[in-house]
């Protein structure tokens, strides 16, 4: 069967749902797998934990997120390409980001274009934007029904390094990658940014240059990225959100004893309650005064 | 047996020959594997193409270069891995440089530098600064012992998007990279910065501001940079000429016919040449008045 377009998919889920902008990040380590599952070095322990979190939080989120490194670091290619495949079967609705933060050039792209949404079929990939125009080209020419989100303004304290810097234009580097994101860089309005939710002044500031633009904010949960905050900053409207907040640990670690699956439950669950009352929060304040 | 570092592996090699600055690029092409081979898309004819090409072209090189997403694209991880073993058997004093160009937060970085470092035991490895220190740090903490190529002016016309865009404090986004990359980023004297040969002038510029650090140089070759231009302005001294020259096509599909091997070994020795000519013009000039 053919799947949505990732924009489709996550219309239809926020139409049904306007607060459902939890993302589970699928960030497999060996050294916290719950117990009793088996050999954490094995495959098969790992696919039964990875999907029984999916099967855990399914009702709360508008997408998982898988994190290759996790993945390719111990040769679980295959457990990987079984996950995804085992989501669009049991829950076809929920769209699969990869989190690869590919980058390179045009004939390079394409490789990696196929590697994300061929041998793997995931709705969305994040991409990193150092290379420029053509080494984004190949996913927008050959998939322009799949998500792209291009890393704008990372969470993590080194992300000043570069981001942060002003260039002659007036503008901060990440600031300019949000004007590019959503202009010249969204040829088939498939284009999103990952914006950390440590900042959410800068998430505010991205919203006003890519208004139409899903942002996909990691960071909250483990990370401590303050929930009301993103979604003040980030929301669009309850006819199109635009905002997917991804958590990872903070879900996948809540226990690591016999009940991880209802931890798991219950820690997506709390999260996806926070961000609702968040949307309500600003839908109350009125978005259209913003 | 222990490997040298990648830096020691390279001395040894200039030691020699100071000359010996071409990396041969292993970026295998379904489309493009020579007749008579068998079957393009099975791992052990791309096995046997690949060693075949290290076969004809070793003695001429200083390093190979897979590049990571030629072999992901179709699930050839397990060809990757026995490839780099195959060459570090047969051939220990030629480091092997895994092009990845990975960039992601520390916790996942960790996960990227076991992939590269033990599950491929590569030599080195190209990665993205888009995100900062701290997507850097996890791979000189773990590995000092190994390269680490960050990616600062490439050779593809989308470089400019972000690469050359003017800061505030008078340097192209390029030069800070560079800059960064011989001071913070470099902590074990292990880093180095890919800067494409395309752009000759830019690579005289990463030279004033890198003086000590081994520039890998892709677009030699298919690409068409010019060889001369790119060693006038890269070269540093015979004893540590500090430049990697990258080809990738021209050497690996210099014949599609049974000649391949032969036309691989011919197109790398005259690449040599060009190099080894242009090395004596610079010597000849005096590289010290520069």
């Amino acid at each position: 069967m053919k799947r949505l377009t990732f924009l489709a998919q996550l219309s239809r889920l926020w139409q049904h749902d306007p607060t459902r902008l939890l993302c589970v990040g699928l960030d497999p380590d060996p050294e916290r797998l719950p117990s009793g599952l088996g050999d954490p070095r094995e495959p098969e322990p790992l696919f039964r934990f990875l999907t029984g979190i999916v099967e855990a939080t399914h009702s709360y989120c508008c997408a998982f997120k898988p994190q290759i490194a996790h993945f390719a670091a111990h040769g679980w290619e295959g457990v990987l390409a079984k996950l995804i495949a085992w989501i669009h079967e049991h829950y076809p609705e929920i769209p699969v980001i990869l989190d690869a933060k590919r980058g390179d050039i045009g004939s390079t792209a394409a490789h990696y274009a196929t590697e994300a949404f061929v041998r793997y079929r995931a709705d969305a990939l994040t991409v990193n934007p150092y290379m420029g125009s053509d080494s984004l080209a190949p996913y927008w020419e050959r998939f322009p029904d799949r998500g792209l989100f291009i890393l704008c303004r990372t969470s993590n304290p080194g992300g000043d390094d570069l981001q942060f810097l002003l260039l002659t234009s007036g503008e901060r580097l990440f600031a300019r990658v949000a004007h590019l994101a959503a202009s010249r860089w969204n040829p088939h309005g498939q284009t999103g940014l990952v914006v950390g939710a440590t900042y959410p002044g800068e998430i505010a500031q991205v919203r006003v240059l890519a208004p139409e633009l899903p942002l996909l904010v990691p960071g909250i949960g483990a990370q401590g990225g303050d929930i009301a905050a993103a979604v003040a900053a980030g929301y669009r409207s309850a006819a199109f959100p635009g905002l997917i907040l991804n958590s990872s640990r903070a879900i996948l670690y809540a226990s690591c004893g016999p009940d991880w699956q209802e931890a798991a439950a219950r820690s997506a669950q709390a999260t996806a309650r926070a961000i609702a009352k968040a949307v309500d929060a600003v839908e109350r304040q009125g978005v259209a005064g913003r």
